[in-house]
Order: C-alpha cells, then sequence, then structure tokens
C-alpha cells in the first residue's frame, strides 16, 4: 500500500525544484519505463506497477529491479500518475550523471538555445540520439530534460546522450577547428554546405529563433529549402532535416 | 455580452461532430487566428477578442471582418476558450472546401496511415507546406485535421495544404507513373532513391509505421540512416527528412 508521503514524494517530482533536491525523476507507461530500465538499470529507484505489467517484463529484467518493485492496485496509480487514465506503471529513476569535462572536438554536437516546448525538448533529444550525437548542450533556459513531457517523448533516448545545461558562447568559444553551424532562416542553403566533417549545430527558440550574439559567433548561417508557403519549421524537424544531411 | 447559446456553439466545436454538423472549427491565439484571416478571410465566421488584440491587427485586415469582429472581456473569454489562461482572440472558421477529384499525377503528394497524435498531424502539415505538397490524404482514422491541437501546431498551414480523409489504397492503386515510396524501418537506405521527380510518399502511425497492405503495395521502402541508438524518429521529424531529400 502507498503511504501518503510516498504520494507526496511522486507527486512533487512534477516540480524541477523536488527533482533537483532528491536528484530523481518520473517515467510512465509500460514502453518508456521498460526502456529506462533495459538501458541504465542502475538509475532506478522504486518502480509502482499494477499486476497486469508484470506479464510484459522479460523474466531476468524483472529479476534485476526486483526489490525495488512495488505492487499497487489501480487506484493507488492513479494517486501517483499524472494522467487521469494512468498506464500500468510509474518509475522513480535517479537522474543521470551529466558529464560537464567533455571536448566537442572530435564530435559532433547539439546546441540548443531556449527550446521552450517539453515535448519539443523530447523529440530532439530522440533525434539526436537516433543520429549518433553524443553531447547536447542547452541554454539554461532551455526546458528541463527531466519534465515528465520530455521524458516521455524521448522515448528513452534521454538515457543515451550526455546533456548538459551551460553557456552556448563559452562551447563555442572554445578552442576548437570543427564549424559551428546555426540553423536560421534566409541564410545559405543548407545544400551549400558540403563540409561532411564533425560539426556543432545550434538550434534556436520556436518563436525567436537563435539570439543574435550566437548567430554572430557562428561559422555558418544554413537555411532548409523552402518550396511552399509555411513560415517556419518545427524546431524538431529542422533538427531532424539538418543531422540527416550533415551526417549522410 | 455573450449569449448562452453563443458559448454552448464553440464549446461544442472542440468535438468533431459538432464541428461535421455546423461545418466550422475553432482556432486560438493572436498569431495563427491573424494568419488563418489573412489567408482565407472568406472562412471567417466569427472572431471574439479583447480590445488589445485590437492593437496587433492591421487596419485594413480589421476592415475586412469588421462585421465578423464582436469585442469581449476577459472573463467571458474564458469561457470560450480551452486554455486556463486565453490569448486574446478566438476565431470561429468555415472548414475549408477539400477537393476530391485531384490528380496525384503532376505532383508529390503525402499519404498518412492512422496518425493518431493531433500535434503530429498539425506539424506534419505545417512541413508538407513547408516543401510545397499541395495534397494530404489521410486514412479516416487519422486524427481530425481541424482538431484544436491540429489548427494550433499546422500555424496557419491548413488553409495553404488540400486535406481528404480516404482509402489510401485507392489512391496507390490509380494509373499513373510516380512512384509510391513507404517510410519505414530496416528499408532499402534513403539514399538509394535519386529518382528525383514527383512521388506519393506515405508516413505510418506512431507505434505500428504503415499497414502491411500499403508497404506491399509500395514501389520503394526506405529507411533514414541511424548513426545512434534511437529505436525510431517521430512521424513529424521522418516526414521532414523524406520531404527534404526527396525535394532538393
Amino acid at each position: 500500500m502507498l503511504t501518503k508521503s510516498v504520494i507526496k514524494y511522486i507527486q512533487s517530482l512534477q516540480q524541477k525544484k523536488y527533482r533537483d533536491v532528491h536528484h530523481a525523476f518520473v517515467a510512465e507507461g509500460p514502453k518508456v519505463v521498460l526502456d529506462l530500465i533495459a538501458s541504465s538499470f542502475s538509475n532506478v529507484k522504486e518502480v509502482y506497477a499494477i499486476e497486469s505489467w508484470l506479464e510484459e517484463i522479460n523474466p531476468s529484467l524483472l529479476n534485476s529491479i526486483r526489490d525495488k518493485l512495488y505492487l499497487v492496485k489501480s487506484h493507488e496509480l492513479e494517486k501517483i500518475s499524472q494522467y487521469t487514465t494512468p498506464n500500468k506503471v510509474v518509475g522513480i529513476f535517479s537522474k543521470f550523471k551529466s558529464d560537464n569535462q567533455i571536448s566537442l572536438k572530435n564530435s559532433s554536437s547539439l546546441l540548443l538555445d531556449s527550446i521552450q516546448d517539453p515535448g519539443n525538448l523530447g523529440t530532439i533529444i530522440r533525434t539526436a540520439d537516433w543520429f549518433g550525437i553524443k553531447n547536447i548542450i542547452c541554454t539554461p533556459d532551455t526546458a528541463d530534460m527531466y519534465n515528465s513531457k520530455v521524458v516521455q517523448s524521448t522515448m528513452a533516448s534521454l538515457a543515451n546522450v550526455n546533456i548538459i545545461y551551460d553557456d552556448l558562447l563559452k562551447w563555442i568559444h572554445a578552442p576548437k577547428t570543427i564549424p559551428v553551424i546555426s540553423a536560421v532562416l534566409g541564410g545559405d542553403p543548407l545544400s551549400s554546405f558540403t563540409d561532411k566533417g564533425h560539426f556543432m549545430l545550434v538550434i534556436g527558440n520556436e518563436s525567436g529563433g537563435i539570439r543574435s550574439e550566437i548567430i554572430q559567433a557562428s561559422d555558418k548561417k544554413l537555411t532548409i529549402p523552402v518550396f511552399g508557403n509555411a513560415e517556419s519549421l518545427n524546431a524538431a524537424v529542422a533538427t531532424g532535416i539538418f543531422l540527416h544531411y550533415l551526417k549522410s
């Protein structure tokens, strides 16, 4: 049975300040919880599930988390779920270790300037993971990577990418030989860039784009060709198109 | 002042069956309402706005809708808004005329197989508009294009693209010489396809992909190259990458 203090603790993790205090976050639903357990089971703190979820998890994975698993009734799951119709399982995980001591010299990385929508951020992280990007640097005003909507939309890619929050200019100005590419409207055509080595790609805010001092500090300002009438592309879609072009 | 029956009418438009009965839909917020008025002001039925919105609209546009404009108080806007914090203006628009008598022979088109998430559908429509796609055909079980979340995420591209709901196989089997391309996992690399003419691109359901009979009826099954660990890409991101590749 769930105690009141456990319910209160889990509910508190919907807020960033408590996620920071407890160094923990919540994931919900069979797919994302299973994927997070499989990819980083040392981060599992507690898993609250209704009995029917046990049929979906393979026995060895189940065994690895047995001492952290708590079976609950549906009405109990409702109390700790953020959804009106909770989906079988709620997992509490330790935050991942962010590595600030990275070098961006020998790999490609993604720099996010003030991405506000948690769904967009999650989709960008998942897209970065697909294209093998190992490091994402976000401005401090970017949405929190442990916001539950981010966690849901990353589809467990959160465990595969090193994400840090920092001043982008610090990283842009660090000594390196790889190009800094800003995704902008009204820049050079994406196809004009043919240097297929490592890169730092900057993606900007959904409505305001990349702030001017970062654009100015970039080596290239590139634009996806437009054939129709839309004024802009969604930030995650633009990220996908740039990463596919730059990596292929 | 808003009467009870007007409030009830606008609230009812949150449901598809009433949107169908009244042949109307709702858009909210300064940006999307202004863009929809500008791109298709013959479709404007009524606009409910608080006074401060008038400062944001140019005088000639304002003049064109003057007899359809109703000034309301903030507490009235709350009653017809779907948001807890309504954003200055709610517009009621006639549905666009869908053209079923199209030919897909001389243009590129997008076929959507059961896209469930309204945000994804809206982002896909916006992306299609960016790449100059004129026709989108959706399976009847795809989200409704007039769902308010779709309307918000299309950013007014809804007015620029002809969208119909129909059996995809009917269109795939119609006589034509352009290739039908299915976006799948585990197919041929996207880069193996070099025929840069018109195409019909099929994008599948977020979790189940494209149904097998449609994949079988396709000329090409193509896959975006993967460099990392993510199992799949978001449907709208995949649409953007395919359209950019096929149109460039």
